[in-house]
């Protein structure tokens, strides 16, 4: 199958928030269906840590997208009507600049020596992308987890960016819970002795640090009562054992090593470090006004309320362990204070923070009738 | 300060469930106050995964123990009144025969060569150490998180051992979820190359895995809304921080750090896997009979109905995501059915699982009130 990535050239260099710039930087980035000649149609789409810009198939690439429910001719964001745009973000491995890439000062590939990486500019990144295709203003940003929090760094940047913004799954900033999560994913990565500093390569490959890291990460984006549905306490069979101490015995542990093996090697370790660091750094509060008060949450309101969208759709699920309803409502208030007109959705899917990518029936059709009355 | 710890030889050979046994087995435990005469004023305390036998400080031992505030004269458990026994699991390292100790057949550390074993051999293990010291019936028996279920695989074994059963932060078996976090935690000491099929010395030793467990736990042991109370996003100063890429930021990761810290070396790694993954075993349901019917729920009743008491307490907390406060709901339900007037305490302190462990004030007042009615 053929591959729909298109690549923006970022300004050069492109300067991050914390230091340091890239020189010759790329986004890659896929599209459906077209934008009008108001440019007036375009909806950006900023992902969660792992996936690539492919959220749907399209002409070119006929392979099933991360948000194949969502993204389509009469779907959530409906292409007959909006002009999509995904893009990979910065710092990821999937086409996009990151630790991955190479260094054009040195010829080498990056590694640690990739600037240290915000969501930021993350967003940053993504708005000279939007821009770069000729969009004054955005009709819709959406953000999805991680990418929901690189999308308030984008708007509190650029706080015209964009006329609506819908906000799924994520939060104004990282809470303890989320970062000590994230901080043993990186950890497990880290001390796998072939991680190697970051110096790794094909055949001497952090996989075990990767594949725990990775497995925290389902266990977190599930949720105990959808599990306790699915899997019980069903066993594998004989057959299905590995001979080892201590090795699989109950079904949902062949199916965080089925999902662990799918990642291992179709994601980069360092970008991995890269971008989860990035998400416990991401705090809005940072942009409070200083007399926002010191009650908690002050600053998050105050920094959301420079936000100046005429819609917004907020929405997230009950069962979210890492990204809890109550920051969702908390981006809501603020956004709604900064004069938007929001509309906040709490869903009890069962699926916990991946619901958005699972239960897309009932996102998809909040999606479709928030962007219906744009 | 001097050890209070005292031996019970169990019978030998002590058979295990799932075969094999041990020959020459004891287990260490502690007491506080008298038994009476009549010999019905003992109280058995089963303990979590880690915890050693001392519960509270003595006469010979003056330093605080596990449960400080809920055991001594005029508390929860007052030992004015009863006679308290705690005993290390059999399994764990604290004293008590363990995959750490000397296999006498071979003069060797057992290691990987310890038997299969599971809560109902702690359990049993326990009602024979109350046997051992002329205690033909429990006043109560006390059961906290992994305790919790080994004091029910006791009493479904030995269904007149006691007379009141205080179930505390337990389950009537391991759901997927737990399961999965366990899982992790053993992966995470297995993959350590320092773990060695179990053959690790004090020079080699499986640093790493235990430590990684260790923090897992500890989050799932606590809950995200006290986390965001106590720790926020405050940052450890710069002289706190070590210079290594990716190293801790946030006061939430030290924490974590000090608390891997204090286990790594406390607890031996073989007998952390051999007590969680019997954890994962644990399934009352076992018990319940053929005919108990097939909706969910309906053989673990069954088997709960088994167990003759005559009152119990069941007290668990909201915030627990290890053990959900519905499945003590679901213990609380299977011993009323089974004919036990049943107390049922779900309180709503925010420390998740470990509540039974810090907000003892509470803990310790619905214990008191508990048994102060028997």
């Amino acid at each position: 199958m053929a591959d729909a990535r298109q690549y923006f050239a970022l300004p050069s260099p492109f300067r991050m928030k914390r230091g340091g710039a890239l020189d010759g930087a790329r986004l890659s980035y896929e599209t459906w269906g077209e934008l009008n000649a108001a440019r007036d149609n375009a909806v950006l789409i900023l992902t969660g840590l792992s996936p690539s810009a492919h959220a749907a198939r399209n002409a070119i690439d006929d392979t099933p997208g991360w948000w194949e429910d969502i993204v389509g001719p009469g779907k959530g964001l409906d292409t007959n009507r909006w002009f999509v745009i995904c893009v990979n973000s910065l710092g990821s491995c999937k086409g996009s600049t990151g630790p991955a890439s190479i260094d054009p000062g040195t010829g080498k590939i990056y590694r640690l020596d990739f600037p240290e990486l915000t969501l930021e500019d993350i967003g940053n990144s993504a708005f000279e992308l939007a821009r770069g295709l000729g969009i004054a203003r955005l009709a819709a940003l959406v953000g999805c987890s991680m990418g929901g929090m690189a999308a308030l760094g984008l708007l509190i940047h650029h706080p015209d960016a964009a006329r609506a913004h819908i906000s799924v799954s994520t939060a104004p900033q990282a809470r303890p819970f989320a970062i000590a999560i994230r901080s043993l994913q990186r950890e497990a990565i880290r001390l796998d002795p072939n991680w190697n500093e970051g110096h790794y390569d094909e055949d001497h490959y952090p996989e075990v640090g990767i594949s725990l890291a990775r497995k925290l990460g389902v266990i977190t984006y599930r949720s105990a009562i959808e599990w306790s549905g699915r899997f019980g306490r069903i066993k594998l069979e004989q057959d299905q054992r590995h001979e080892e101490p201590f090795g699989a015995e109950f079904q949902v542990e062949s199916y965080l090593n089925a999902h662990a093996r799918r990642f291992v090697r179709a994601f980069d370790p360092n970008c991995y470090l890269y971008l989860s660091r990035a998400s416990d750094w991401f705090d809005i509060a940072e942009y409070g006004s200083p007399d926002a008060g010191h009650e908690p949450g002050a600053a998050v309101r105050a920094a959301l309320t420079r936000i100046k969208l005429e819609r917004a759709l907020v929405i997230g699920v009950e069962t979210d362990i890492l990204f809890p309803l109550e920051q969702q409502q908390e981006i809501a208030e603020g956004l709604r204070a900064g004069g938007a007109k929001v509309d906040f959705v709490g869903l009890d899917s069962p699926q916990g923070h991946d619901a958005f990518l699972v239960d897309t029936q009932r996102f998809g059709a909040a999606i479709g009738a928030f962007m219906a009355t744009l």
